[in-house]
């Protein structure tokens, strides 16, 4: 591995990869650094609305991955600590002693990582979301025993049973129909008062009889034995005094949303708006050199495609930086 | 096929078709309108930049065209005449003859193809462009076989050859610079005395040795046997006899612009920059109800996958105006 990079690549979900796939048509050094390959995509357990592809999404990441080898993109499988602006040190030199004034020679970006560090003379961001959790008790304990952030992962193992699913957003509706092909019947624990999700499913829950819907819910406990054995929800319904219901239920899927994985690039001091990395049409930061892209953006669309696509044009962008446009 | 629909797409390429996908799945009733399906990604010999697939432009459209009609949009192939926004008129009325308020029944948009018409809600561009063609012996022949418009799709077919780039400006500028890096050898052929491109691009082309330009030139043909062999050239300096040249080349690229296909659109008035369709990142433009994504806008590049990812975001932008939010 180089230590110095034309182009860091955080992340390495659609945004990142399809980014390296075109840094490298670019003719770009480029290194790709994540603490799992593929990102969350990898958890859709059959894509059908990726354009030319249906199937599981761990082998769409894998092909996308290994078409961005193919152009030369070198991979780093890793958790970053931090990533910072360079002062223009030489190699060995902590940034801060010295302000060189060749950035192009020694990078713009130092990101550290398991003592070592890469650099890299411009950024991109593609760090994606992580899961948001409920936060209640039973909820760490029993992860991985009944507790579950992916239905498409972990479906499978409620065959037959009784599960729930937490939320009330796309990610949570998807989970619902796909539990309810497998699963004896599934509980959707909301706390509004409809579900927000795509029309498309929603038409189909309501279809479906395996599922049952508890709006005005919120769940307080996840408990069992060695494993999930139930749940308790407030529902709360307006005008009418709440009520604590115990769902006797083998597995709990929570599926209340994501945010932004930023920790890492919190010290560049790149413009946020609600907790996402502001870019313009153009995947440019306040930063120069930095560009971000996908769902770690305010973008307008938390989707694999156009996560894609944004990959692609800070590609292209990083490119026009190098080349001083 | 009905009458009225929520979304009518223009363009039948990644763009327009990506958006049908996610329409489908927004369950609005969609119509698909190009004179032909895949649009100029069909001309990709071998497309290897789109994330997931490696192959055939054409198969690629055909999977995607394939994919948004199982989500239920509908295709109709055939050229349209124009496109206006609807007074409001009944069925059969002309728009011009009634203002009525209703446009959510009748229509916002009024499509005329062929004698006859179909209305929408909202309304998707995707027209894309059109390559400028030089109209000399072997452009169309050698389409696919040699002849390229895009060197950042077909230049890797070309490493360690020989080409000839056509054209002056930024486009071709790029196109040269980037063949450099992959061919043994690159001539520019121009009609002017100069290059009108960037100056930091026409610096880079001069210090580039793989690169020669031929000034005051213009191609007259294309030649070869099942694929390119050669390109003839006139170039007629200024007081000197005009001379044929003919290089032996392996590829010819044709970069002397492309026009966005906005023809059928115009009369909707559009806020245009250098002839595309100004959108913001949202793919909104300044008429409510319309969105335009891909290539025929003022996007920061012109790839099928960022078309696509605009695709997918003005899919979910029409849904929300129908939504009125």
């Amino acid at each position: 591995m180089e230590k110095l990079y034309d182009l860091l690549i955080l992340g390495g979900g659609p945004a990142g990869l399809t980014a390296a796939i075109y840094a490298g048509r670019y003719n770009m050094k480029t290194l790709v650094v994540a603490n799992r390959f593929g990102g969350t995509a990898n958890l859709a357990g059959e894509v059908e609305n990726w354009p030319g592809y249906i199937g599981p999404g761990i082998d769409l990441m894998r092909t996308i991955k290994a078409q961005a080898k193919r152009f030369g993109a070198e991979f780093l499988e890793t958790d970053v600590k931090t990533v910072m602006k360079n002062g223009g040190a030489p190699w060995g030199v902590p940034s801060a002693q010295m302000a060189s004034t060749d950035a192009d020679k020694v990078g713009k970006f130092v990101l550290n990582y398991d003592g070592k560090e890469v650099r890299g003379k411009s950024l991109l961001i593609a760090l994606g979301t992580e899961n948001r959790q409920l936060n209640i008790p039973g909820e760490k304990e029993f992860l991985g025993k009944g507790v579950s952030y992916c239905a498409t992962c972990d479906g499978n193992f409620f065959k037959n049973k009784t599960v729930a699913v937490i939320g009330g957003a796309d990610s949570a509706a998807k989970a619902a129909l796909y539990l309810a092909d497998i699963c004896k019947k599934v509980y959707i624990i909301y706390r509004k008062n409809e579900m927000r999700c795509e029309p498309i499913s929603l038409s189909k829950i309501r279809d479906n009889d395996k599922i049952e819907i508890f709006y005005h819910s919120n769940p307080t406990e996840i408990f069992g034995d060695k494993v999930v054995m139930g749940l308790k929800i407030l529902q709360e319904k307006p005008d009418e005094d709440a009520i604590e219901k115990i769902l006797n239920v083998d597995g709990v899927f929570i599926e209340v949303g994501a945010t932004p994985a930023i920790d890492v690039v919190k010290n560049l001091g790149l413009k946020m708006k609600d907790g996402y990395i502001v870019t313009d049409k153009k995947t440019k930061t306040n930063i120069d050199g930095v560009f971000a892209a996908g769902d770690v953006t305010n973008t307008a669309m938390r989707q694999m495609i156009s996560a894609a696509g944004e990959g692609a044009i800070a590609a292209k962008m990083a490119h026009e930086f190098l080349m001083g446009k």
